[in-house]
């Protein structure tokens, strides 16, 4: 247990990172470090009760939502489009349903505390739940998506949309059909969903990981290592050949000249000619599997193409992906950074989707180990939501957190029962409507309010107006005012709110 | 460690209970006790891998997804009505944050395990972490909704709707206004909600914490002893009176004139007039808090009044609500069973929506402990649900569960190209639509398919088709069939599938 003093330490060492405008990310984490020994004061420490969200999440604010809610609409829209039924499952799973199918990233998994009776896991991703569930259910042919959100007891860079409680929107497509026609597809997805939210400049790199394996069969990469290489390879887009060839012959028993070989074959991206070239490449095209990969990724380049896609797709044999549970396409999209593009603090770009072909993964959950071919895209919102939101900041459009079309208002005293008799007539005729919660608010304030919270109407009662049978409208940005005869105030609302 | 023959025993008097019959109930209970043991079997029993679901947790396939998409719209569309913005919060919070605010059913709380840093534990409300959000964000004045799942480690019967995972929806306002404005909004959402569910005939009970404790004082309830028996006279919806005295008086040690005067208050419950009945009430009109309560009551019913909701309210004494948080108007809304409605198994009741206000809560986590006061309704989705599914299940109803325009199919062999090309451009039109994922499909397959997943339209290429430069568009329903020009075929389906 930490003492007051260190504790009064670590806070002097965080002013001081803070006073430096050291990394933000080194910030936080410092930050976490002193909120915690602080929770580990005790009882010295109780009076000080931490108001905060748990490590590596955030609470969503009326605004973050309604950006959040625009990008789940592209998305779920585009998912739709293609014809997706959609399920939900629990946030946990029993802990042996996780066990076995991450690798290296178990360690990541949340468990839930022994409270008695089952030992529970918070989900990591999607993906397993899903293969759970069509096992569970002997489901052999399904086309759905998810969108909900896994947990990864991962270091955190909240600056760079690295969360621990995270959303991923999923679409896959289950079953056995003609080769690469639903892969097609997933890249099609992933291309209509980052035009449709204009992120700016993408590339989508695709790869297959019997073309992986291959490469590393022929490079002289033992069977029992091609895992653990592969997940070298993934590190080539955050690391430079050099040090990843170092990490497959200094740590991983590698020969320099397997390494080698590999480093020849990952330098390699390009479209069909690439293909074709590989084709006829003398060690690649004797072996097996990678034949049948790059007969494959001929086969899906020509449905791009009839797609019109390819601008966009690159064929690249450094692209790795760290899931072990991929058995054939594998693919990941990034955002290209303009380079005209002169900011101070260049928004950190990288992987905004990514996704593959899992063959095997199903038949792991069937009792008989019967398989069902997999292939699915899972868009990183995250990473998304932060662009939009930094996007959004830097624009003048004001967003809206509600979609109120008119104020109930009144200009003189007493008239509360008034306006609640009105405002209860229109909500019941399927108007959005709100209402100050004033017996007797002042007609400058409820305008404000109109203001502050972008309402375009003010419905004003006043006792002339009642006894005429009318209601005053006020346009809130012309300040125009017309009489309305109550009996079609409702319509008249409708009519001047549906041309914004 | 259970050993086989243990399991052998217990799956045998499982199948017993199916054979007779049993409570679902109870089967369910035995059925779960069975799965632990195999589970706990350990490496005897590791081949027989266990596919569930944790326990009360379910998943939900597209069907149920279509059908509690309908129910989330239905409410959605309403929250949104009366201006409600939307948040967020993490599915866990620090443990502490949720310590000492459910009284007796903290022990039902979710802890994760502690794998270092931060104890975590699963939201048991949305209510608890909503008055953190606002203590932490300095909030004093918002009008929110939040639906989000949460989790009680409860006893699970969900052949009733109880499940250990589940939805709450809830709207709450806070902010410091005139006194019942809110309060009365809150209870006009709850009666649009039941009305445009069609659940059938549906009564809300109202009180007030106030009545209840100046009831409690003017019977001779020693304070200490509030909340408990308030704990007692919440069982009155399951248990007769007689037993909740003898709880009172045995268990809780109340004296057996001060639980006869509580047996003759909580049998009341009518409107207005009963209202105004106790204003007069010798003992409770001298009660300083039930006068206060009595008063705020009738003004609520002067405003449901003008609302004109008032028919299917109850001023209800025997109304109590678990929870301890509550300072005032408390609520719960119950559907009623037709008394003409002979059914075998009658649909279990219950409540199906509750609230109230908490002014106190915001409070217990601010560092100076400033009050924000709040009122708020949940809505009890699971059980609607449950209804609603029934409901669906028992008519002729065909719930879609994609919304798929059109099949774009081919009568010919060798045009998968062709296909991908057209779908390609209906995509990029923003049509829905999808084909089968073969080489070579037969029409008759393809037709199938449509009437299988309710597609309304089929667009079929053929080889005359794409020399004529038109597409054929047959509707599944009449078989009629039409040429199109394919470069009006996208606005010829739009126009088509708006009238469906």
């Amino acid at each position: 247990m930490a003492g007051q003093a260190a504790v009064r330490a670590q806070a002097e060492a965080v002013r001081r990172l803070k006073e430096e405008k050291a990394d933000p990310d080194e910030i936080s984490k410092e930050m976490e470090k002193l909120l915690e020994m602080e929770t580990q004061l005790g009882d010295e420490g109780k009076s000080k009760f931490v108001l905060k969200t748990p490590k590596g999440t955030r609470d969503y604010n009326p605004k973050q939502m309604a950006i959040r809610e625009r990008v789940f609409n592209a998305i779920i829209t585009c998912f739709k489009r293609h014809g997706a039924e959609v399920i939900d499952t629990p946030v946990f799973e029993l802990k042996e349903t996780l066990t076995g199918k991450y690798g290296e990233d178990s360690k990541l998994i949340y468990d839930l505390k022994d409270q008695g009776g089952e030992l529970l896991s918070l989900r990591y991703d999607l993906t397993v739940p899903f293969a759970r569930y069509l096992a569970m259910n002997k489901i052999i042919n399904i086309k759905r998506y998810h969108i909900a959100k896994v947990y990864r007891r991962d270091n955190p860079a909240m600056t760079r949309g690295r969360y621990r409680e995270f959303y991923q929107c999923d679409f896959d497509i289950a079953g056995q059909f003609d080769p690469m026609i639903p892969d097609a597809e997933c890249l099609k997805i992933v291309h209509e969903i980052l035009s449709e939210l204009q992120l700016g400049d993408f590339l989508i790199k695709v790869n297959d990981r019997r073309i992986l394996d291959g490469m590393f069969a022929v490079c002289g990469v033992p069977e029992s290592k091609f895992r653990t290489i592969c997940s070298s390879v993934d590190k080539l887009d955050k690391m430079p050949w050099e040090d990843v060839r170092s990490e497959m012959v200094g740590e991983k028993g590698l020969s320099p000249e397997a390494a080698d070989c590999i480093g020849e074959y990952v330098q390699l991206h390009g479209g069909l000619d690439l293909i074709e070239q590989l084709l006829q490449d003398p060690k690649l095209s004797q072996n097996k599997l990678a034949k049948e990969g790059l007969g494959d990724m001929k086969l899906l380049f020509e449905y791009l193409t009839l797609f019109g896609i390819t601008g966009k797709i690159s064929f690249d044999l450094s692209l790795a992906r760290g899931l072990d549970y991929y058995t054939g396409v594998i693919f990941e999209a990034v955002l290209v950074q303009q380079e005209n593009n002169q900011v101070e603090e260049p928004v950190s770009v990288g992987s905004v989707a990514g996704g593959g072909r899992y063959d095997g993964l199903v038949g792991m959950f069937d009792p008989k180990g019967r398989k069902v071919p997999c292939v699915g895209v899972s868009i990183g919102i995250e990473r998304i939501f932060s662009i939009m939101e930094q996007k959004l900041e830097a624009s003048a459009e004001k967003i809206r957190t509600t979609e109120t079309q008119v104020l109930v208002a009144s200009a003189q005293k007493k008239l509360l029962e008034e306006r609640l008799k009105l405002i209860s007539e229109l909500w019941d005729a399927g108007i959005k409507a709100e209402m100050l919660y004033k017996k007797n608010p002042k007609l400058l304030n409820q305008l404000q309010y109109c203001e502050d919270t972008g309402i375009p109407l003010v419905a004003i009662v006043g006792e002339q107006e009642l006894k005429d049978g009318v209601v005053k409208l006020r346009v809130v940005a012309t300040r125009e005012e017309v009489d309305v005869r109550r009996e079609s105030l409702a319509e008249e609302i409708k009519t001047r709110t549906s041309q914004t």
